[in-house]
């Protein structure tokens, strides 16, 4: 075995990233030399409070908002709770619908649960084999007691883009029309900073974003909140976050997440170009070296005339690529890579150890194939040297699996 | 100026404090090397996951718990929010009466307010000049609706230390009386690896703590579920920390958490010692060469024999010095206390850039003395030679201002 074929390859990048060389020196230094509480009076508060300000200013810069218009949390996680259940408090006086799919986050879905035990009604649109809605669904199912559409932007399994700037024109529709509140919030999280974000032209009055799944920290996101709306806190306290979120902040992570989202536009057509050579490079060999296989994601990825991705024609993040293998099954497969060092995963870290893919479930996908199944997803790390190597070790591992199980 | 005058020094360690650089170190690793998600299914996210195990045992050691009881938060405000919010739901069946404090943090009084809002009935027992209830007044207000009995162990502007296992006592005599599920619990945000504590011995159920406080990252926190409480997220999703605490594992922070609570007994008494030393030199000092002060801390502080701190005599911790210079603005002082580089607080962080401390108010200390208030805290990194020099610039800053005002 050659020293290259040492070197670990991780494909399991929306499960979350390595932290960048710029990332890991700001918090390093927000640890040893600017570690003030950002609520401090004094000079050590002011210095920890302006890298959170910087931050800030990087994030809605990112997403074309105000700067006001953007809260810090913990996660994506934090933050899609905070604004379900917050739009849910808003709405509780005129309606109980929210509108959903089955494809969504288990973060989405676990508080949609919880919401349906408060008496919210919670609408599932069904989806098609790519995980998207039908917008003629979405119309009919949008009525006067609806307070809040929850639809993501990419799916952290499959890949597929959402329409969603089709789903913020019809909310405006529904918002004109009956000049009522109705919300509409969008989980970002697989796509901020891999394709380009405009919620304030998709009609988006929230949007919840991670900062490790784009070589910024774990423990960092954040929570667009359109100005005018009202969302009420999920965490109270010392009135941190303009009151919208308590807690001392977490500077070093939030100033990680602001290094990560810097120069975004930038960063984003660079990865698009290089996740797509990768996603292409791994999706054409594997359909040509092994057979019987099943891309369950779109083959075909975003790209800069898509930014308004058109219904009947999806096409997926460039940073995931979703795999079935026939008679293989996925979790052997990925034992077997992580022998040669590979590091890829079986759906979603969050769905990995219970009892499979919601998401392929949403989709129909036949059980053999469901359990059948890698996800493998990009980073800037990576280069098509590793995809050559991943291509050969799976050929051997599908082969071995599948003479065994002939048996 | 001498070189040693340049040097700052940083009395604000209730606010927050500098990580230590095993700390750091152990995030440098999590960041740099084992960069995985604790809940992926490969190596990567096995040696994450670890990492969170190691940490999650540390923690439950420094409080002689069960690491099954614990769980790992974004931080203090969370887990007392998590503690606040989970408890009501519990009880919600059998009644709603909440037993607390108006001396207690922000992050409680505000949870409290929130669930006045909805219903339920928050009793605030009155405090004595050091911010302690009276255990009769507690006995007198627990009646058979009383879900919830929420006491601080350390207060954050005093530093007085509260008669929590006698809380403890009345709660459980009040449970054994009644079979019912009253629950206790302690916001130990400031007493956590500073004090010893025993919340099994002092029939706790909940107790928050924050790393941050004690050389530990920002952004990790844990949260005391003892053993048969059912206590429902805060935040929902993908079902990480047995289904109690959603989201990504932050496992730098709480690798970072777990450190900093490695051998914590051994570190307590060093500190205690040392800190002893510092809060009683300073606080002599300032009596002896500063006229019209006022101690509104304890002046003694936390010794072996008081592991069940009587009431009667207060004792507070030894890491916080609250202290009133007559005729002179907190504020004012503050900033010229930063010329000198001396880096103090005029109450807690989370509130210093409100309308005053509800703390002073809540112990009835009179407007010209609340506005005249300085904490000072300290940690391991603090010596005697800068408590001399705090004095001077201290003596020099009070002069200054009161000839100033006396004009």
């Amino acid at each position: 075995m050659s020293i290259y074929h040492d070197q670990p390859i991780y494909l399991d990048n929306s499960a979350t990233t390595r932290p960048s060389p710029e990332v890991v020196a700001v918090m390093r230094h927000l640890f040893e030399e600017n570690y003030g509480n950002p609520s401090s009076l004094h000079a050590m508060g002011f210095q920890a409070e302006r890298e959170v300000k910087n931050a800030r200013q990087a994030v809605a810069r990112a997403l074309s908002v105000l700067p006001a218009e953007i809260i810090f949390t913990s996660g994506g996680t934090e933050a899609i709770n905070q604004a379900l259940f917050g739009a849910a408090r808003i709405g509780r006086k005129r309606g109980r619908r929210i509108i959903t799919s089955p494809a969504e986050h288990p973060a989405v879905l676990e508080s949609c649960r919880r919401l349906a035990d408060e008496g919210y009604e919670i609408v599932y649109l069904p989806v098609d084999p790519y995980g998207v809605i039908s917008l003629r669904d979405l119309e009919a199912a949008i009525d006067d007691s609806t307070i809040l559409i929850n639809l993501m932007m990419v799916n952290n399994e499959l890949g597929t883009i959402g329409p969603i700037s089709q789903v913020g024109r019809i909310k405006q529709k529904a918002v004109s029309q009956r000049a009522d509140d109705l919300l509409f919030h969008s989980d970002a999280v697989q796509a901020f900073g891999k394709i380009p974000l405009e919620p304030k032209a998709w009609s988006i009055d929230l949007l919840s974003l991670s900062g490790h799944k784009i070589h910024g920290p774990k423990g960092s996101g954040a929570l667009f909140i359109k100005r005018g709306v009202a969302l009420p806190p999920l965490i109270y306290g010392g009135g941190q976050e303009a009151g919208r979120r308590s807690g001392t902040e977490n500077s070093p992570a939030i100033a990680g997440l602001g290094i990560a989202s810097d120069d975004l536009q930038e960063k984003i057509y660079k990865r698009l170009r290089h996740f797509s050579r990768l996603r292409q490079y791994l999706m054409e060999n594997i359909k040509n070296e092994i057979a019987d296989v099943r891309i369950n994601s779109p083959e075909q990825v975003w790209s800069e005339s898509d930014i308004e991705s058109r219904p009947g024609l999806p096409v997926a993040s460039p940073a995931i690529l979703n795999v079935s293998f026939a008679g293989c099954r996925g979790e052997v497969l990925l034992r077997s890579l992580e022998q040669s060092k590979i590091y890829v995963s079986t759906g979603s870290a969050c769905s990995s150890r219970q009892t499979g893919s919601h998401v392929l479930k949403a989709i129909g996908l036949p059980r053999e194939f469901r359990q059948a199944t890698l996800r493998f997803s990009f980073s800037e790390d990576n280069c098509l040297a590793e995809m050559e190597r991943v291509v050969e070790a799976l050929k051997a591992s599908v082969a071995a699996q599948r003479k065994l199980t002939k048996r």
